[in-house]
């Protein structure tokens, strides 16, 4: 196929995206996409038209599944050069440059070219460890991905909050242990939490993802929405895991924050 | 039966507390225990002996069934006379005056006699709705078990805090619509959520009920514990409801906040 030899670099490759309508270069060594974006994507409240910002966009799965689901405007922003340089080839290879923009730059700063409050939506999965947890024996791409290095929990709801306009959605994925943490960062910065949802690996397992939405100057009034389990027992993908992955059922996003 | 001519007032009622063991008054007019309370008896995590203390107690059913799960000495706290009388009664009801002791008294001063830190646990059910909500059509005494009248939320934090030895746990049952709040205020005062259970009515269906448990100056790290599940499509109860409710499975304690 033509399209791979041009933009496949070495050690990548090409997958379809969750339909046959999607495509999205990936590379072990260095981004792939993970269960937790494709739920974000799909848990987001995303605006019927307007504006949309994924912070740590990597590959750019998020932008790309977003335009399945709204007409609104997407941008990336990646602080990796070759991870952005991925995300832009995935929005080439689908024919989306005129919904979706990639921005290579640092969250921390991005507001001093989009400006302030120029987002109806922004949508986040940041790095879940801290910078000083484990060895950082991974290759310095993934460990970026995965490490507070370039950006803290707090860097990440401030800067947020600063892209979003007042009545504005932030919508983020991370790990139950900081939920906490989340949600002292987003009230920091006028990000009040209206709906979180769990997921579980398995019925009567702790939860090993969450997935947390904030109104930017909402009233205090928080949904906790059905758990989602991902596992049987016996190991496959649960009917609901496979109906919110594959878009079927709309089950993460059928609530509104007001 | 001797004992209900000799205990009972008028509109009072005599149950088994989920076992033939312990006995409880009760009255619709006035207070009578909730999943809710039975919930948080369960899910808390008891010391072995030492010293808890149940807030907001009601009729004293945190207490009572406390005894059934440790050696501790129990206090339990209640601002309404009629309720705190009730709750003694029913203490000596059960033969359990050596164990537990109710004491009339305001949580915003009760460290002035009980004294700073001199617990190993705090639980509470406390009210859960704004003094401003609603129009306390009900009668006085659900009024102030039901509405924020007699302690704010912060309120009850505070006198969680100053009541727990650091390293104590305090834990707590409300409404998922508060717990962005609930963070906030044990934050605030100290105390770090260490583990947390959501309650649904049914599969399907947002949460209802929070659990929530602090350990006072502990560290972040916030574990979700499996959901639980109320009713069956049928409004029967689920097996785990009722293996909860009737201490077979101690599956609201089985983790320990360090």
């Amino acid at each position: 196929m033509e399209t791979e030899r041009v933009m496949l670099q070495p050690g990548e490759r090409l997958d379809d995206l969750l339909t046959q309508d999607l495509k999205i270069i990936q590379s072990d060594e260095v981004f792939s996409f993970s269960l937790d974006a494709v739920l974000l994507a799909r848990f987001c409240s995303v605006p019927p038209r307007g504006a949309i910002v994924d912070l740590c966009t990597g590959n750019g799965v998020i932008p790309l599944l977003l335009t399945t689901r709204t007409n609104a405007f997407v941008a990336g922003v990646e602080i990796q050069p070759r991870l952005a340089d991925m995300a832009q080839r995935n929005v080439a290879l689908n024919g989306l440059e005129g919904r979706v923009r990639i921005d290579l730059g640092d969250l921390k700063t991005y507001h001093e070219t989009a400006g302030h409050g120029a987002f109806d939506l922004v949508t986040v999965n940041p790095p879940y460890l801290p910078a000083s947890s484990g060895e950082h024996k991974e290759n310095p791409y993934i460990a970026a991905a995965r490490h507070e290095i370039h950006a803290t929990l707090a860097d990440v709801a401030a800067a947020s909050a600063r892209l979003v306009k007042s009545g504005g959605k932030v919508a983020m994925v991370h790990r139950p242990s900081r939920l906490a943490d989340i949600v002292s960062e987003f009230r920091a910065v006028r990000l009040e939490p209206k709906r979180m949802r769990f997921v579980h690996p398995k019925r009567g397992q702790e939860a090993n993802i969450v997935l947390v939405e904030a109104l930017k100057d909402g009233k205090p009034e928080l949904r906790l929405l059905p758990p989602l389990f991902v596992h049987e027992e016996d190991g496959t993908y649960t009917q609901e895991l496979l109906d919110v992955f594959y878009g079927r059922k709309r089950q993460l996003d059928d609530g509104q924050a007001t």
